[in-house]
């Protein structure tokens, strides 16, 4: 994932069931929410078959696995690199091999950055060679580096208070972890805060919840009548290194080198498949996960984990020979670590078709062991999305929390379509997310077996009820 | 640490305070068990003034502090080193303005290795860079590298059971992380054994209790009559991924760079201060930790921590105006990490007045939150050990577990001293050791005070009791 707005995570159901329960009876709707109830209730069985094949059953760690192939055999896959276009025409076969419907590629156009070769070299006050990755879209450095002076702040509020002191030096920021929306902010806006005050370049600490001298790379954005300057993070351990030197007055300087270039724009696409609906074919419930990864370590985690177990529970309800009424499908994004580009592209060319979508999902925050299910959408929604919660109970992950989003699929949330996605746990996520430790070595096969199961019921029962989820 | 045998770790006092006392009541000793615990228990006054200045008083954060300062400045300190003789002449200086006595330096000849450039790429099935560090005491390749095609194993039975397959390849281990003292044999030996099936190199799964893609590295042995080869280690993460590969039956082919060198031995020193006794000045109670640490990091956690809580343990003492009846000694090692040549070096120094030596103590595992004290040493040492640390009831660290030991406090323990050691988080410890995550970072100012608070009151304990702790 990219950059998101956990605003709500952890704020476990406001509204109580019987508020969402009041709120449906009021309604407008013929049926009341007991009839919805027993509707939900007849799926009991369907569950439990998705859940004993996912999780006992022949498919048992068939996403891992399939995973694990993909992501040993074309690694990482940035957007505008031939691993990304590879790992796409791979899925493409996959999913038609898979006996999934309708699959196809839908052209984007996505960036092509690349980091080339980067070092860091600190000269004062003694040799240390540095850990960094350059941020993408970031522009290098001239061939000979760029070697100044450091000023290190802990906060855009001390890098203003001591503007004067910058012009000339590379900052170095050493902000404090205190969640992923809320840090991240360094490392998007950092190059371009520093270059306001004249600093020459800017190295981020890296947004991780835990390291082990780990650089974490990431997107960051420019602004128009702002000098761009090469931007690069480092480690958690180097920055607090350089936040100590400073404070004992220690002159810090650093070389710093950055072949880092952006190439113009290369053709990508969305995956698509489907299961085609039996009764309601125009009427979607959409599945997904991003495709492209950083550029380091496998993108097993982010997002192999979420686009592995959406095309999961899509082979899992075609293994039980189970149609829904609703057209499930499943898309791939390509170039969401951009800023959902694939995500947007989908969003221009769909939104049309709006009033056809029942339920966005995306799973982009670890596939781990979820707590439960993030959703947005009305009180009513959100009543029937405990309901089919519920049906997990086998797997003992019912609950439904607020602030379901994911990159790609917040446009049309935004737009008023109800969305979820899979809450997990955000220490672990945070502590190898864009690192060269997002490989398979992060990913457990019986994680991946429950998640999938999740994934699977909840887009399988929305996509075959009655009724699309109600809207606010 | 080096590699070390923590075979009773957490086998919790086996022998009951009950059956120490029997054992102590039957012994020739003039006084009885009762009189010995209230002989200790008279120093309540004097651990909770210890416990007070370490942990709230003017001590606070001290030796966090000061290590802060000596790793910020000279770096990972390896033996060999510009670096580890500039951290002993200013380990020296530290203790002569801190006010310590007898402040000397005692020759040592220890190993000089450098890694120089190195790198690992596979070149298939696709494209990787590898991360590696060179293990200690390793060749080099020639400089064009070794490139040669790869034989994963997870053990050394599979080497041997497929002993034909290994001959031209580059052996890696993928074995599985069981415990320390049992996995590091891989790294140790893991280049003689696949030298001895005519392997060219050997490439081993970092021996480490958790891992975001970090190498670590340490000590291997070559052995006589069996052909030298370049070894390093790799990320758990690539050595998980080739097995895959391996077992899907890609061929792997890696080339492999190193530009490591052992040079002849240099000049180096351990470093000594003392608190010369009042009663009994000939006899000592020693208190110890490893200046040296590997090339990477920092050595803050090993053994940067043990070492300065081991300064601290004297520093709170003299700050106390406090003066045992028998000297306090602290050693700074030189070369532990090569096999503990500076302990080694100075046992043979001092080996002939080993009747003198009431208690040996090295902590080397670790100065996060002690779990307890980790002792060898009689039953009637033991039980004298259990009211000691009882007197640590205020900072709830009481417990005194088996093996005792250190790399370098071994040979005397071997001879028959009692020695002690802090049991810490060994999952913590070896998510970090030997890596370049080994750094401030990983230290806690309030979790060191509480370990030089135990260490403190111990050492002076025993050295201030009117009999040395008695040996088997």
């Amino acid at each position: 994932m990219k950059f998101l707005l956990f605003t709500f995570v952890g704020v476990v159901h406001l509204f109580s069931l019987n508020s969402g329960k009041a709120i449906y009876k009021n309604d407008i709707s013929q049926r009341t929410f007991q009839e919805v109830k027993e509707e939900i209730a007849h799926y009991g069985d369907v569950a439990k078959a998705i859940i004993n094949l996912a999780v006992y059953g022949i498919a048992r760690n068939r996403s891992y696995e399939r995973l694990a192939l993909l992501v040993d055999t074309v690694g990482p896959r940035p957007s505008g690199s031939k691993s990304l276009e590879k790992a796409i025409q791979i899925m493409y076969q996959n999913l038609q091999e898979d006996g999934l419907e309708n699959v196809h590629l839908e052209p984007v156009k996505i960036p092509h950055w690349e980091r080339g070769e980067e070092s860091a070299v600190m000269l004062e006050p003694r040799i240390h060679k540095i850990a960094i990755l350059g941020l993408g879209s970031s522009i290098g450095t001239p061939p000979e580096g760029i070697t100044a002076e450091v000023l290190v702040v802990t906060s855009f509020e001390e890098l203003q208070r001591r503007a004067p002191e910058a012009r000339g030096k590379i900052v170095v920021y050493n902000q404090p972890y205190v969640n992923y929306s809320k840090t991240v902010q360094y490392r998007v806006q950092g190059a371009v805060e520093a270059a306001k005050v004249g600093a020459l370049a800017s190295l981020i600490r890296s947004v991780a919840s835990f390291s082990i001298y780990s650089p974490h790379t990431g997107i960051q954005e420019y602004q128009d009548g702002v000098p761009k300057i090469p931007t690069a993070c480092i480690t958690v351990e180097d920055a607090e290194m350089m936040s100590r030197m400073a404070s004992r007055g220690n002159r810090i300087v650093i070389q710093l080198k950055m072949g880092a270039k952006n190439y113009p724009d290369v053709d990508s696409f969305n995956t698509v498949a489907e299961i085609i609906g039996s009764k309601y074919p125009e009427q979607v419930v959409l599945v997904s996960g991003h495709l492209d990864s950083w550029d380091v370590g496998q993108g097993a985690m982010d997002d192999g984990g979420g686009a592995f177990i959406s095309w999961e529970a899509l082979s899992l309800i075609k293994d039980l020979g189970l149609r829904p009424k609703r057209t499930l499908r499943l898309v791939l994004w390509t170039a969401e670590e951009q800023g959902g580009i694939g995500g947007f592209q989908y969003y221009q060319l769909h939104k049309a078709n709006i009033s056809n979508y029942s339920l966005v999902m995306e799973s982009d925050q670890g596939t781990f062991l979820p707590s439960g299910l993030q959703f947005t959408g009305s009180e009513k929604a959100r009543a029937i999305m405990e309901e089919v919660m519920s049906l997990l109970q086998p797997v003992n992950i019912t609950q439904v929390f607020r602030a379901g989003e994911g990159t790609d699929i917040n446009f049309w949330i935004q737009a008023g379509v109800p969305g979820a996605s899979l809450l997990d746990d955000l220490y672990k996520y945070f502590s190898f997310h864009h690192s060269h430790g997002d490989t398979m070595t992060v990913m457990d096969p019986k994680q991946m077996n429950v998640a999938a199961a999740v994934w699977a019921v909840v887009s399988y029962v929305i996509a075959d009820m009655e009724e699309m989820l109600p809207r606010s």
